[in-house]
């Protein structure tokens, strides 16, 4: 007889009254009396325990007793239906084996933890509730989108981590090289990165986007979904060093195609997890943001709203007194105006486009007034922003005054300037950091709890 | 009127039999006459062109003749059924409309490419039939495994990139740095990491295995699919310094669970590439390996072999004037001979378990015979090893003393050995190249074919 996993159980617990199974899992809970104990059990195949009720007819009854927290154990016994109890079912254990005890230093003992304290036990925290929950709706949350894609038939691209361009210019990258550190060669005062792995200085990719933009104008629709990395010295609960992305591209599509897509993917992703992680979902909802639900349901019956950047202005400005950095035209938007926007003036999830050239990235499209460009960005409540894109410069010539304007290399990006000449339709796409989305779905605060192993300034433990 | 793409069309193309369509994509190529002409356009969401005719009854008939091969163009038109023709159905055009052109200089054209060339123009490789076909396999290949393991209810796990622990040993690392090369500062003639962004020296992953453990021991079933780098200078057709890897971990399983885990993704990813990309694998039949729906078939239709080390070693010491490193015991098995065995002997895939405890990594179980550990590598026809796994070493006092033996740093590793002390049941897991599946797969022959950007020594452009 082989071992049944909770979520089978669980799926279909009918099935399973009045049978005998076998059942394996790590010791939760235990507590006992004279003549018998109980055991909350999981199998971390499912958020809930079995509770497994054992008794001094056991043959090593006192031997169960002792067993501690943590421990693994195989049960074999008869799976029992408990109308009216706590549980909706238990197992009357008829021999129970010890797999692997737990030493009694185990940190996971039934008192509750801080989130900063169980980050210094980051191999340990799945075993928790919370963790556990929020690595499943992770997990869900990935799969979720690429089937999103999948359906439509997006091409899934892997862009290359290591990079020798920084070519976006989005942010301080981390540096990758194979030279002895401590006996590095120099030419003229600088490092001769001839001798490095790839013969010249090599970096952590930032974003995939410009190569995603290869994909689009070959396969029409593509997406990535993976690493991307900031060498930035930001302590914020927002910002980590290492964190996945979603970074969409489509072609023959512009802002609005592009806001269209990106409107569907949030919404899918939603009614994916909330179906396919129902008690992890309700244990967010109970435990850390009431509101959950009602934030996330109001997202699926939305019409997500759309407003320029200039109209965004016009209603912030009327409201400055309100802010820390009160806003007028050419400012970037903070989060606390992302999240006046959306919460209070639109209630709901809203794309703000068309802002500044100035403050956008030379890729964006110019609008025709030549003062802004086609960016969007989706700013959803409580969160900020969520997703940001843009439809592409695909006019050559544009495109080169743009980066002689911003000291873009343009040596560096041949390949993208060759996009533009072969074949260079309009195209869009955008970026979703996959943590904040996770954060959004979970209500969890901190980037550093929905990352297995969060990487931030001075700590790359684990 | 919103322009059809391909997919949709080659899905049901009676449906569209006699109407009136919109199609935009990329001109293949053109030809014309005094009256008429012909453009294969494809729209990169599938592989086979539309064929478009057009006519001199068009208004722009003289412009359209002109248009070049590469440009992006929409057109308007009747699909019309075409029985006995070499196409099923056709487009006759009533406007065909440019949207982006492309320079004269535009490398492909009709003429055939090799490989080599198309390497150095990766960015618009895509848009051949091969490459085409090449990343749309890997992109359903990718998804084939998401789906596999989540109807299982594996967690996707995500180990981090960056990493301060050269754990695995499993081969040279990158190093990660935030330092100024140009102006490092020393200590006791040896860099001050306490500056540097993590306060301690960081590299790349080279796997994701031990952080998968400890999702193991909290979700039962998990896997990791993301990069993983060696740092290697090593030029071959099956070695590429940024790759990607699948890293399924089982609790309460041992060998066997892991080796029968292994034969079902494989199966399963054939048959679902086999049955969502028939056009690609039919490509690959045609034009790069004949053998190939064979060779999968064969795969489809086995029972793995299983085999230990040691009869292995029996059966290719009788045939050692076949190789060029002939085997005895305890000498590692080449690919050569793993080709031998999985080609001449078994004729199909065959795991070989148990190997040398001395050729074989820390982690690794030990085996009663106290010489051996309960190691598995997947031999497939052609390719030789296509995974490798083990049994882990769940019993701390052994662990250690591997550790020890081997040179590997407990302190780095605290975390690792914790997971053995609380609850640290049984537990397996394998790896597989993702770009060693794909070339599998398509029957590809270089590793810098089947990796959309690849970056080897000296080489990390786009």
């Amino acid at each position: 007889m082989k071992a049944i996993e909770f979520r089978e159980i669980f799926k279909f617990p009918e099935n399973y009254y009045g049978k005998e199974v076998i059942v394996e899992g790590w010791i939760r809970t235990i507590r006992d009396s004279k003549n018998f104990g109980f055991i909350e059990l999981n199998d971390g195949t499912y958020m809930k325990n079995v509770q497994i009720v054992f008794e001094n007819i056991l043959s090593n009854f006192e031997e169960v007793r002792k067993f501690s927290t943590g421990s693994a154990i195989t049960v074999k016994g008869m799976l029992e239906h408990t109308p009216g109890a706590k549980q909706l079912f238990e197992i009357k254990a008829t021999e129970i084996t010890l797999e692997a005890g737990s030493d009694s230093s185990y940190p996971l003992q039934k008192k509750r933890h801080s989130f900063e304290y169980l980050r210094t036990i980051a191999h340990l925290r799945p075993r928790t509730n919370t963790f556990s929950a929020v690595f499943r709706v992770r997990s869900l949350a990935a799969f979720a989108i690429h089937k999103f894609f999948n359906e439509r038939g997006f091409v899934y691209a892997h862009p290359p981590i290591i990079t020798a361009s920084d070519a976006e210019g989005a942010g301080e990258m981390f540096k990758v090289t194979s030279l002895d550190l401590d006996n590095l060669e120099y030419v003229d005062g600088k490092v001769d990165y001839t001798k490095d792995f790839f013969g010249k200085p090599s970096n952590l990719t930032v974003s995939g986007q410009l190569e995603a933009e290869i994909f689009a104008l070959a396969f029409k629709n593509t997406y990535t979904f993976g690493p991307t990395f900031r060498a930035e010295n930001s302590n914020t609960t927002r910002h980590a060093s290492e964190f996945w992305m979603i970074e969409p591209e489509i072609a023959f599509a512009d802002l609005n195609d592009n806001m269209q897509l990106a409107e569907d993917m949030i919404k899918y992703i939603i009614e994916y997890v909330m179906e396919n992680g129902k008690e992890e979902m309700e244990f967010f909802n109970s435990f850390v943001d009431k509101e959950l639900f009602a934030k996330l349901d109001n997202v699926l019956n939305s019409d997500f709203g759309r407003i320029t950047y200039n109209e965004a202005i016009e209603i912030l400005k009327k409201n400055n007194d309100k802010f820390d950095y009160p806003v007028e035209w050419g400012t970037d938007i903070q989060t606390e105006h992302e999240r006046y926007l959306s919460e209070k003036i639109f209630g709901k999830p809203v794309f703000v486009t068309n802002y500044p050239k100035e403050i956008k990235a030379f890729y964006m499209r110019m609008n025709d007034d030549n003062k802004t460009v086609a960016a969007m960005d989706l700013l959803v409540p409580s969160i900020g922003e969520l997703i940001g894109g843009s439809q592409r410069e695909e006019r050559l010539e544009l495109l080169e005054k743009r980066m002689d304007e911003m000291g873009v290399a343009k040596e560096d990006l041949w390949w993208y300037l060759d996009l533009r000449k072969y074949g260079g339709v309009k195209h869009s796409g955008y970026g979703l950091g996959f943590e904040r989305l996770i954060m959004y779905l979970t209500g969890m605060g901190n980037i550093r709890d929905v990352l297995p192993f969060p990487r931030t300034p001075n700590n790359a433990e684990f």
